[in-house]
């Protein structure tokens, strides 16, 4: 093995922990199945747990890192928080009246398996969960944690993830067109991305000019991640990226490629990864996150 | 005027006076309904401003002054943050696969305004929007933001607000159990009235012994509340309520009265009033809190 070949060998483990890590605090924080009301109960852990990729509570641990981990309890409850939002934002999105998805990670989503009802209020309890878990932070000093519950709150809102959702249901079946598409994507995808980076980091105590680089690298990121979705969703195999394809197409959404070419899309993802790299090398040892980020274009090259 | 007519008329004038506070000031923080994207805000400012009582903001008022009123601006940021929050609980209540109401504090419900998938989305914002209202206070210290944040994310979710919905909504049509009852009167009305006040005695830094007191005063505030609220739609005559009267029954709600009868649900929200206002009392000068909490028996004596 090369000096490279056993930096990547010891990311691609770290990344694995990270996510086995992640996925057991989820379920140790979440109510248990039999706590009254015990179908609300069930309809948040069949959200929330199981199938998950965790990127985004692994970019949250990654950016603690960075700064000297000062504080691994609260990194874990916050990339927890994290996926909890995102598991919310999925939940009402797959709703009959907004992107009407019968399933979600191979299984029912949750209002198939719980009904409407119970998926709005399941989504209504992981959103408020999210943000219990991050104020549930108790080692770090307490300007940082409200830092970012500042952040999580921001992002959770209607300039940020629901604002793109909204914008993205308007834009269904219009004329495709960048500016669109990218008022979209950072909202429903950079933000939270460019989020988890600057809550993990947050909770690390750095500094602002350091958390601005940081989560500008986020919203590259995140758009990159949505640009290669929307390739993967046109031109993937089904069994190798493992969910439905040509949803976006079926549904008349906007997407990057619908508005620049497959062949540009490409290239814009991959210039967004190589600016991302460029600006957490500049922070310190980046190797991680280095490698975490280079994933992302990896599932289309 | 006697003594006591002069304290309750001064009361009566400063309820006023913090309800157009907390009113003008909902109205000043949330975006404005030209911001991108437009229809989002709009449904949020259908949903938050206008008509609401704000009793909720001014218990959080009232119990930030108890305690020296040390930090104004963020207790009225902290009152309009639970005004929020209870706006987004009642958008989604209102919408089809729950209670399926049509109006709303005499207007169009928000799903009816601006659709399903928009009501979805503008309470969603707006319990976003809440925990960022509260966060954003930065005159107290930050422990005591932390704290605020704690009392509003734990009262947000499953086990309170979301909990007693999805309770009351398993509960339609249930034979009426007084247990049953009190689980979802409690979730659904007193949690949030209890951390109005524990919010506004947090952010004023007083100590766990009273807070407790305090948050418990509210819980019974709340309970009693709702049971007036039950007898008003048995009994009411509908001018003087000022909705649409008989709907519990209609929907098959499980209500206090429907458990323990008329005349035993008014003695009980009365005691629960005299026994609130005993603690609140033993707290300081809390005249105002007390004409507060008398208001709420007033509505059915």
């Amino acid at each position: 093995m090369t000096k490279n070949e056993r930096a990547t060998d010891r990311s691609a483990r770290r990344f694995s922990a990270d996510r086995d890590l992640i996925e057991e605090a989820m379920s140790r924080l979440l109510p248990g199945e039999g706590e009254e009301p015990v179908s609300l109960h069930r309809a948040m852990r069949h959200a929330a747990l199981g199938g998950g990729k965790r990127i985004r509570g692994v970019f949250c641990l990654a950016a603690h890192r960075l700064f000297g981990e000062p504080h691994p309890d609260d990194a874990l409850r916050a990339a927890c928080a994290i996926e909890f939002l995102h598991a919310y934002t999925l939940v009402h999105d797959d709703l009959p009246a907004l992107d009407d998805d019968a399933t979600r990670r191979g299984k029912p989503s949750c209002h198939v398996a719980f009904g409407e009802a119970g998926a709005v209020l399941a989504g209504d309890a992981l959103q408020a969960f999210a943000f219990e878990t991050l104020a549930g932070c108790a080692k770090a000093p307490a300007e940082h944690v409200v830092g970012a519950l500042r952040i999580l709150a921001g992002t959770a809102g209607s300039r940020q993830l629901v604002g793109g959702q909204m914008a993205d249901l308007e834009a269904e079946h219009a004329v495709p067109d960048r500016g669109t598409v990218l008022f979209i994507h950072q909202r429903k995808t950079g933000a939270l991305i460019a989020a988890a980076l600057g809550i993990g980091a947050s909770l690390a105590g750095c500094a602002p000019a350091q958390l601005a680089e940081l989560m500008e690298s986020g919203s590259e990121i995140g758009l990159a991640f949505q640009i290669v979705d929307d390739l993967l969703d046109l031109t993937g195999s089904e069994g190798k990226v493992g969910k439905g394809l040509r949803k976006d197409a079926k549904k008349g959404k906007m997407t990057w490629p619908s508005c620049c070419g497959e062949a540009a899309s490409r290239d814009t993802a991959r210039e967004l990864v190589e600016t991302a790299i460029g600006r957490v090398k500049a922070l310190g040892d980046a190797a991680y996150l280095e490698y975490l980020y280079g994933l992302v274009v990896d599932r289309v090259s």
